[in-house]
């Protein structure tokens, strides 16, 4: 990690917390102690518990080792807003977080509070080097639960029969630190591409070349990173080549209508038996228009979004997203094509300055590439969507890089455990927020997973 | 039903209609909207959703089709809140329920003032007999869900870590048409029971003799009744003897202490299945006060009640309650009786007037026997057990009386349809309304259900 | 029981259990150790371990206790074959029978000359009179093997893709104590009967009166019984009528081509779940002659049978078979109709002589009425369908009769332990030995099995 | 694919066509064709499946294909004996294949000879390369259904309660093209052991060195291989070391004594999900020999083989097998070590000849390593343990090599459908044949799998 122990790193450090906190805080202002309470799948949790537990974390690993004389908030809340840490102490099963009713917004709320200003007070000490890389640590956790509160908060308003929408769509967000004007005018480019060309769709993407060879992969050390991106190692790459944007929901459309759901030949044996035991037609969240009419030879389908539930019509060049693993490579065998290696994609992005569509455009769904991904040499990233609009399904299984060391203590249940049955995935989405994300983040979910913004680059 | 159209009867009828409504919002008074929100087993509901449904009912059954000019609230309503009438509409999923963060709390406040105002006006427009009828149905249906709302909250707070009481052990319930003083000294009793003899149990059960013979069972046509309770019709009865009082806490801890959870022969085979697959030991809400315990050989549990999670020393005398019909009718054969028959019950009963420790006690749990059943000739009815405290699991499958006829079009859905796989249970609970109960009302549920206030008698 | 210990009633006894041992060999004629190793559906046993259940029912129940000097034939046998009885042995788990490849089939059948050879001996040393009614039971319970063997076989010869028959449908049985020039007529008989008339079906049923009143159920005590068809006792039938006959396949394909299988008004809600859950849209060993066609606008259904895979074209008028309760209950409401109560049908039965189309006729499949149920005092039982054909639903759940006693000891278990969830069904089917069937005898099933030979009786 | 088509290879490919054909009768000489018939599991085939499916292979791809006139032996096995090749045809549901006692065994032993005398009538008409590479295929597709059917046969004995031998411990196996007398010494070796050193268990392993490097992967096109192994592609591999021989029986004891399956941080999650989901306290066909004995705190476990159910006391120098994936890593990381990837792995067995306790030695069950891993230039390669005994779990998952590309077609499903949510194992077992295995071989199971005889050998 990165923390140095001298004053500017501490009010650094100090900057960036205040600004988590304080986000974590504006995301929860479009819901209420009612919406805060929903878990609506198993792998969603409350809002209130995401608020609970960010709190928890700095409480459990922080303040009761580092600040002398720190005052427990609530001894009960040890146990109840331990999310899995065994090590740590007991938990209570996930599915009953739907039943903590009590303790009550207000305080969870006071606890946050509390734990604020015990960090804040530990921050002021000069605190032990290690103290400072688990406040960072807890930053960048806390930034996790962000986009997961709005991943799960999303699902929740999906099950709601009333699909409410978490902002309207021609809405800004309003909420601090997040800018409303640039959500405008993107949220007005949305709506008015279909007209900017004949049928308004995209032209099909370009692909460039990438040389490969004898490269290094992981983090530098320079800055923040989870144990799992380390340590950098070399790997061996064939020359490849990227798309320059994701696959766009017409794209997708066209899949569906072309029966690829009713093929087995295109899909993984597990990805079969996922399509017929959970009866997939297209990716979570779409829904057709009209009760009845054959959804594979229309056009007729709405998805629903942070923003409310949207035609198709309108959203032909955004990119798919809530696909599964199975989905993504489904699609990419019909295509011709084929998924990129974790490798591949980092290669590709390490040269790339992180900007796109993120958490703090205040979009809050995918929105159209307007670019191509340009020569690696002459970024101009934002183009690309290698970083934000959705989550990248890659063809790498998760697993420890060369070398890998899990963090020492309960904290190194944080990641390394999970390395078992699931795939990475790269570049954050349109609610990471840009400062978590990086070139050699990976994130990692079990192949039959949908409720993350997911979404599809080809390769080949 | 009972209902005749002239003035007296409805201003009876708009009376109970306007106490039902306001103690289903009393009841509410200790929760929060997060409260509100727990659906914590699959029998349950959120509380919300029992606030909406019962208005549901008024506006489906009643207001649209009586009600000239009638405003539908919120289209929505219709079949969000349908609980399982398919003929009527759609409905949702009862395990989404959980989901139903909008409607606001607020918004189903008002859906219910505004259905509260337009039942009234029917009420002054000299209506329909049907439309009477229906209404006293939707108080009936109302009554019930108020007793299924606390069953719930109760099933919420034991699902939730923190175990929060609904009302303290030695408050008032404080809402209004419940009698406080009544359970301050009831409350008082329980605690003041276990020194009041040497070991503070009572004595065995005395049994009272019936001379059974061919009698009539079901409603007599004589006020309100469900439809499964008619039509009155002839049985059969051998003489029998019924225990003067319910099964306790004590008696229930002596079985367990026997090893009464680990003898197949003493279950059916089906009941043997459920203690296995779901690792029954006790009672639903018994826990091991010290955990590691033997605890057969202890009399170490705690209770978790509406009044907090009571030793089960100050609880000796007190009915057991959630208990399955398997544990019932283990408990039974372990003594040496059997359960009464549903007809055996209602025989003893009829002669009885309503009276005991029902909602309207306050106490919202059950209490001691403080006498014994009479003989049915000069009955003091309060000291039976025979109505309140717990519903008693008879031997009587929930089947059609002879020439049984559900009610027409969808409120025949009401009852009927559920007369497969359940057992009839009997004498209302400590969460029932006084009002509600009486002789003949059979409830149902299937043998494996524990989450009711459902207890013990024996019979021999 | 029945069994005096004089000679007479050795000699009897010593004959019917010689019948019934062999016939259970001649059952397994048309049998490969292949076929007798399989176990296709939860309810089913592999045929060798029929066999051998009954063999090991013998040893542990008589010959281990009552024949002085007995050698066990196998030690391992004593729990491997033991089905259900947790008193006396621990036993494997139910689904695990289909591994049983050893011990192999010629040991079983050497376990059984075994057996054989020692109940002969003990026989011939004039008995003790608990011993005597230990073999009546055990023969009694080998019948019923025997039936559930042939029903397991049809199961097992269902599930194999290619569809074998278990005797073809123009040969006669062919096995010792069967009529084979009995089944021949009859079968020629199912065949021909769609000439017979126009359209060849039967005309709609008659329905004959009963008075009912204050009558006595149970068995009278002469003769062997089991332990659930005791005591006799009293019950009131108010006057009921009973269909003459069974519910045809043609009469149920009506059924089906009228939404019977999409309407859920016409089900019981258990009922309804199950047909979601399971996707049935016909009774068990229906299936559709063409592929994709629609089967409601069709009588295109095959019916597979012991006699092999038949058009319902030849079935018209044959009692539909394999329907659960569930379908029985609606099938009834649809027509208008319900199923009669277990009294109904014994009153009804008892002044029967038993006849009718049991295993003994070597049809193995139910045939068509050919004549009515005759007034009950001048009886012609054999055209009246209440005994064989199909098991009759009745509206009655499995329960104790008031003052049921179950048998002492492990034997206790044969019974009452089912008492819950469970329907009872009357009369005795195809495969039903026509020595073991009575107007008194209770079959039980839960609601949801189709894999009996489970048929339907309107009453009203 | 390496088939010339000149006349010395279509011999060689004879003969290992004849031979691979006559092992699977040889193997299945201890078998009943009841025996035949079990499916225990739901990884396992009944071993009467195995042969007909194994003849299916060459009828479906080959015969029908390339041998003009070939008359197919019976259209209903066509879809009856496909396993899962969904563009082929249809296929029952795997779980039903315990229900094919039809055909019999004599039917299939027919279809294996028609089939036979086919292939060889092709040979002999200089066929087409294609028909060669498919016969070539048909062998190596044979040889695994021989492996698979002694893995399902050993769970099928387990599973059945009398638990048989498939062969004597102190027997030979007597089959065609088997060597009893090198059996016969190996197990003479396996029950000295013990009393060759004090406590007669091995010393630890010792490690060595592998340089890493810019490696090359994969099968180099020289001989047969599977779509999977190929192409040859670069990696690059950090400096590693190996353990010498495989993890021990008495080496996981000691691993469940120091309570292994009771420490969650030693354990993936998904690992720690599995331990509880399944009770695991030690690997598949450990049982405890002393029932309620601490099975922690004693050695006294019994394990089951195909020679029969042996005591640890008499394998603790005996690989262990039958471990899970996650049992592997938890054992690794309780080590302190870690499993080696599969690259790792092949470029240490790439050098070695392919030799060890395979098959052909006749043992069935692994073997105490007698020496040590040489250095890779100067290999014995006997005594490392690289081939045979126990397929070994790697740490990676199993993907498609860079530019991987399935074969065309049907046949295109063999292998790459299931590259999601397995691990690579390598190196074969004691129930592989010896031509079967090379260095680039990859076997896949899913990280929960026990049935298969895998074992662990540590990295670092």
């Amino acid at each position: 990690m990165s923390v140095a122990s001298d004053c500017s790193a501490i009010t650094s450090l100090t900057g960036r917390f205040r600004t988590t906190r304080q986000r974590m805080l504006a995301l929860c202002e479009p819901l209420t102690a009612e919406d805060m309470m929903v878990q609506s799948c198993a792998e969603a949790s409350p809002a209130k518990w995401h608020l609970a537990h960010t709190a928890w974390f700095f409480e459990s690993f922080i303040l009761r080792e580092f600040l002398p004389g720190y005052h427990i908030f609530d001894r009960d809340f040890s146990w109840v807003f331990n999310s899995y840490y065994q090590s740590f102490a007991a938990f209570p099963e996930k599915r009953l977080r739907a039943s903590f009713s009590r303790p009550a917004l207000d305080q969870v709320l006071a606890y946050r509070e509390h734990v604020d200003e015990a960090i804040e007070k530990l921050l002021d000490q000069n605190p032990d080097p290690e103290a400072l890389r688990r406040i960072e640590l807890g930053v960048n956790h806390e930034e996790q639960h962000q986009e997961l509160l709005l991943t799960d908060i999303l699902h929740a308003f999906f099950t709601n029969p009333l699909r409410p929408a978490y902002r309207l769509a021609t809405s800004g967000l309003g909420a601090p630190g997040l800018d409303s004007e640039t959500w405008k005018s993107t949220a007005q480019g949305i709506t008015n591409q279909a007209s900017s060309s004949p049928n308004g769709k995209l032209p099909s993407p370009r692909y460039l070349n990438f040389p490969g060879g004898l490269l290094e992969s992981g983090h530098t050390d320079s800055g923040f990173s989870f144990d799992n991106e380390r340590p950098r190692h070399r790997t061996w790459l064939d020359p490849y080549r990227l798309a320059t944007r994701l696959v766009t929901c017409a794209e997708f459309a066209a899949f569906i209508a072309d029966g690829g759901y009713r093929r087995p030949e295109l899909w993984l044996s597990a990805g079969w038996d996922a399509v017929n035991a959970n009866g997939w037609r297209a990716p979570l969240y779409w829904t057709e228009a009209t009760e009845g009419a054959a959804p594979e030879s229309s056009n007729d389908w709405r998805i629903f979004t942070l923003r409310g539930n949207l035609p198709l019509s309108s959203l032909q060049n955004v990119p798919v997203s809530h696909v599964s693993y199975f989905e993504a490579d489904a699609y990419a065998r019909w295509a011709g094509r084929r998924l990129p290696t974790e490798f591949e994609w980092e290669a590709a992005a390490e040269t790339q300055a992180v900007s796109g569509n993120l958490l703090d455009s205040g979009l809050l769904m995918p929105a159209p590439a307007v670019g191509i991904l340009p020569n690696h040499e002459s970024a101009q990233p934002s183009e690309s969507q290698l970083f934000g609009d959705c989550w990248e399904w890659t063809s790498s299984a998760y697993l420890g890089y060369p070398g890998f060391k899990p963090l020492a203590g309960s904290l190194g249940e944080y990641n390394g455990k999970f390395m078992s049955g699931q795939m990475v995935l790269r570049g954050g989405s349109c609610v990471t927020p840009a400062a978590h994300i990086r070139a050699s983040y990976r994130n990692f979910f079990p192949p039959e997973t949908r409720w993350q913004f997911s979404g599809i680059r080809l390769a080949s």
